[in-house]
């Protein structure tokens, strides 16, 4: 009864077997974002620019990146992206593109990714769907370049190197290129929206996208300031679980207990760490590997707990940034940017959170009583099912109606979740799950850009009322003034708009 | 910079690491269904449900399942669940419940779980909240019982045996309890909406559902009939990928081409293998594993849109069927069942697929345009992330005004998709991503059912007119029998009722 060829590695004998992260992927790939070709076109372009931002990031340059997309037949295309980022370790190619799960270590640090899932499901779907391997063309700082073609072992999750050359390239980075069953037809206006949104999130790229030869368009650039390096920070005591515990005293369990909590958490220095063992009525000299389980469970609870230590740290934080996202917004979108705001440096399960947001209007009556959306996740665009997402579901709670929007414009959000912990709702990293901290910062966000928006309606419209009564005032003072003349026998005055000008000046200061 | 120990079984020196699947799902535990304490009660009792109940149907047994929840503190809880299954035989437990992506092999057969997953999520959770193992007794047909206490080893996914010892229950069975940091106040009303639901999609099932030790709730057993077990099939031709057909090689490659296509296949005889070879042009009688890659690229192809192949077999498919389904939901929903249909089964690549369904209406005047749904995969119910779903948004397409519902009455849908591939959204399980096939179904299943529902209307208010009448006619008729009467000096007639009732008859005839 059982098929025993559609089952894999098996462990034992009987009817239990285990399975690769690989193969889990292979069999429910729409849960990272592959479920059909027009989503995996999409999900295609979006891992891979991804890593090459983080790439060129990481090297500190400024990223230009190349999208191409080739059909060879009806459903088939060849999709390849290029940097000028870092580069990969010639040991490292073959994982990086062939095993899932395996990825570029991260400390507590915003990053785009989550982990080393997303191009290596992009590769595993091209060669399902067209039994072809990656391309990857690579070029370090020093050295030659080269160029790889793997496929996935999809039983051992292992890469399978079909060939390796040298290749000249003219500098380093990475050129990365998939054959799969896409379809473009449907999926360009998806990419086109990804690209604006990236060029809005990251302004500092440039990115070119060329559908076959002839249709070429450019993304982004409006700024030409690299963020600042985001910096690598310890574990705050508050996120702690047992695991997390168990791996610090793994590795300097053999200090005494002090040193044991400054050496691995951030925001503990002496006197914290000694005030948090009183309140704990633990010796700080004892070895800290020297604790019974009991005492680990208790320093474990009480470290999620206690009060007494400061908000986590930021700066591993790596916001867009009021100017360049009013700028940016301004440029892709061709709207009136009104105004920026931001919460946080909040706190999540931990973890640092940062939700910064600008608040745009543009002509056009609109259709909705809310904002239109547009949302990121540590710089990454989420295009797709919003409605399900925290920060639409928030969104639904503000009484939009209280701030007085015109009725003659439509209003558009775009907000960015920065913390080094997003919590997506599924692998393919289209929306972020609810949480309270998460939720109460986004509410906070969007009503004081509620507000903001209500105060420049109400100044729009007291500007308008008193552009048209200096219209009024200054025909009939034109009419006044040249009668008084008249009646002094004076010559009339050549203008009254200064007059009137300082006289509506005067009624501003009110 | 590296935060060496917030990393994980370094593969190699460098910045790259390969993770293992618990880690992933350990730092991404919202993605499976864990993201907080509500959720993770919910999902540990509908994980540990949906394993008993695939054991006993495994068992050909009614299932038994019982429930228990005990608070030890604010925020900790014990939860367990027991079941009168098939047991897990001693060589397996450790990996089911210890390792991510070990589960019960399955051929091409309907089953609630996805793989390997949900289960061991919840050992994780649990480990990671309260430092507790999870605790399994269990006792197959035969021997006697033992007793697991089982942790996980995060970084390598393997199980840790805490202890093992003899155990004596009464039965065969398993009964499985974790230890979590969970909030039950608020998961109580989900956990609850679920179990209710699981009572329409398996109405066989007894569940218990204990909280404390007072409060005692009875679902299901509405039926006394097993569902029939659903058979194991051989892959569709139109299901396959270049990976399964590498699989099927290296298994039976050293056969002849044509035996290879009937071995491996459902709905390839010998006549279609052969007319299915002359269109490719291949020899019948070469060895399947003599092609070269460009003819298995061919043939994976040309199998996937060969027209001449049957539908895949829907024997491998358990519906809860048109008598159960509509008794289910009125017991458990004390809601007027009108009518039930089902579409298929249908096919979406080279998996069978049915929908089914049942409409019903209360009194009450409903708030919503569309009717209530009620969703279900493979028999498990889905609570969460509805709007997302492809269910959700197909009903939305289906214009209700024209089925002209009367305004006083509530309308709710109850729809069970069946495949042998369920493609669930995220790893959690609560909806289900688009696809053109399932939504097609739908949509066919949602217009007869609306259908029926119309009829039903313009029914009721047809008989409903009619009574009026009748009521009115018989008191008119009863003045005029007893006027005729008095007036033919005749006995008034004792009742003209029966009279009226054979008037009205002839009338429904017309």
């Amino acid at each position: 009864m059982i098929d025993r060829y559609t089952m894999t590695q098996v462990v034992s004998t009987g009817d239990f077997i285990s399975i690769s992260p690989s193969e889990f992927f292979y069999r429910n790939r729409q849960m990272a974002g592959f479920g059909n070709p027009t989503q995996a076109v999409y999900s295609t372009v979006r891992e891979l620019v991804e890593n090459s931002l983080d790439a060129c990031e990481d090297a500190q340059k400024l990223p230009v990146i190349d999208v191409r997309i080739r059909r060879e037949s009806s459903d088939i295309i060849q999709l390849s992206v290029s940097d000028n980022g870092t580069g990969i370790p010639e040991e490292h190619v073959p994982n990086a593109f062939g095993r899932i799960f395996y990825g570029s270590k991260y400390g507590m640090r915003q990053k785009r990714g989550t982990f080393g899932l997303g191009v290596t499901m992009a590769v595993l779907y091209g060669q399902l769907t067209t039994d072809s391997p990656v391309t990857v063309s690579t070029q370090m700082d020093e050295g030659h370049g080269l160029t790889y073609k793997i496929f996935i072992d999809v039983e051992k999750n292992e890469p399978i190197i079909e060939s390796k050359h040298l290749s000249r390239r003219s500098g380093p980075g990475t050129d990365v290129s998939i054959r799969l069953n896409g379809d473009v037809r449907r999926a360009k206006s998806r990419i086109i929206e990804y690209l604006r949104m990236t060029a809005v999130s990251s302004p500092h790229a440039r990115i070119i996208l060329e559908f076959e030869d002839h249709d070429h368009l450019h993304f982004g650039g409006s700024s030409t300031t690299l963020p600042s390096p985001s910096l690598c920070t310890k574990p705050h005591p508050r996120g702690v679980d047992r695991e997390l515990l168990r791996r610090l005293l793994a590795d300097r369990g053999q200090k005494s207990l002090i040193e044991f909590l400054i050496d691995s958490f951030q925001q503990v220095g002496d006197r914290t760490a000694r005030r948090f063992l009183r309140f704990m009525a633990l010796d700080p000299k004892i070895r800290a590997d020297s604790l019974t389980r009991e005492d680990l469970s208790r320093l474990s609870n009480t470290l999620r707990r206690f009060d007494g230590f400061s908000r986590p740290d930021s700066r591993c934080l790596s916001p867009i940034g009021e100017f360049a996202f009013k700028e940016a917004v301004s440029a892709e979108f061709g709207v009136d940017v009104l105004t920026y705001a931001k919460q946080g440096p909040l706190e999540w399960e931990g973890h640092p959170l940062l939700i910064e947001g600008v608040i745009a209007t543009d002509n056009g009556a609109s259709q909705s009583e809310i904002p239109s959306l547009h949302r990121f996740a540590n710089k990454v665009p989420l295009l797709y099912d919003a409605s399900e997402g925290v920060l639409m579901k928030t969104l639904r709670k503000v009484t939009w109606s209280r701030y007085e929007v015109e009725k003659s414009k439509t209003v558009s959000l775009f907000v960015n979740v920065c913390s080094t912990r997003i919590p997506y709702i599924a692998a393919g990293k289209h929306s972020i799950a609810s949480s309270t901290q998460i939720e109460d910062g986004a509410l906070s966000l969007f009503r004081e850009l509620g507000r903001q928006l209500g105060k420049s309606a109400v100044k729009s419209s007291q500007s308008k009322r008193n552009a048209r009564r200096m219209r009024e005032f200054t025909r009939s003072f034109k009419i006044i003034a040249k009668f008084s003349a008249e009646l002094a026998n004076r010559a009339t005055p050549p203008s009254t708009v200064g007059l009137v000008k300082s006289l509506f000046e005067v009624d501003d200061h009110d």
